[in-house]
């Protein structure tokens, strides 16, 4: 069975673990085992070791067994998505394994950007910039083109965007739904 | 020679390639060769192959080739690292590669969340929530634990804090420099 790595920022819903079981159960009607990273009880231990260390430690291990990553790209805490899923999106493309990824919201980063803080356009270099002079890109993406070129490069397939209603955006399954079919679609290919 | 991948949101400054070329002769100064990821100089080409896959290809193998990296990881549009920088962070640290950082504020996470948008203290939780609800972490971290704790396990040192004035957010290299000096130092303990 494969299993597939369920990184997002799922995990700090007040009902997280509620949350990571219905992705889970949503795994098995694919055939696939999730491996969501609160199955990784942490509580202090003896060894006096911080209990933010043995939950990386935890996560990287999960990231190194499982087969394909599966990640909730919808932006959090700023117009980019959550930068500890990136992380761990870094992670398994860096280890060759097959990423998948959806957003619940539509928009280009350039628009949430444009929103986040007023950017002006810069005439002579055809970029726009912020107040400190920074440039943003402006390649159509959902995200910062790492993000969005791991998935096609890595997956086969672009991330999947999708509009959930205001007070769904970090509950909504639609997008997950769609990865899963996109997951099953691919290993079949090679299977 | 030692060749560091040089990561961060200095490629958005307005004279990006002179900030990168300053940081390779930094480097130099340490015997390292310093990849910077604005030496891939792409155009668009005949192929008709997107220019943003075209770099995201490029960063990849640059990434690929180099033995460390040293990460810029000052918040940037919003209360964390970029995201680009953080995608390449967990990919080196996937391949196992040594992962050094630093950034230039000094606050934790928690702090600047607090500014970002307004959070309340769950009693029964014990933990910062947003309005959607959402929970923060309060591990005492420059960011996210998958950060901060990546460069103490896959690198050996914390992350370099260290306080740039506000005109020098992107430009300040104090931290930059103390990354180099964890570097040399991890090196020669196992040459």
């Amino acid at each position: 069975m494969q299993k597939v790595y369920l990184a997002g920022p799922d995990v700090f819903l007040p009902d997280a673990i509620a949350a990571g079981r219905r992705k889970k159960e949503l795994c098995a009607e694919f055939g696939f085992e999730g491996l969501y990273p609160f199955d990784n009880e942490i509580s202090p231990t003896a060894s006096g070791e911080r209990v933010d260390r043995l939950i990386y430690r935890a996560n990287e291990r999960m990231i190194r067994r499982a087969d394909f990553g599966i990640f909730n790209l919808t932006p959090f805490q700023g117009p980019s998505a959550d930068v500890g899923t990136v992380f761990e999106l870094g992670m398994l493309a860096g280890l060759g394994k097959r990423v998948f990824g959806y957003t619940n919201v539509t928009d280009d980063l350039l628009d949430r950007c444009q929103r986040f803080g007023k950017l002006t356009f810069d005439p002579v270099e055809k970029v726009w910039r912020d107040s400190a002079g920074m440039s943003f890109e402006d390649f159509g993406n959902a995200d910062n083109l790492m993000i969005d070129n791991s998935l096609t490069e890595h997956g086969g397939y672009p991330i999947v965007r999708h509009q959930a209603l205001a007070g769904e955006l970090f509950r909504d399954l639609t997008g997950f739904k769609a990865c899963l079919r996109l997951a099953a679609e691919a290993i079949s290919k090679t299977a």
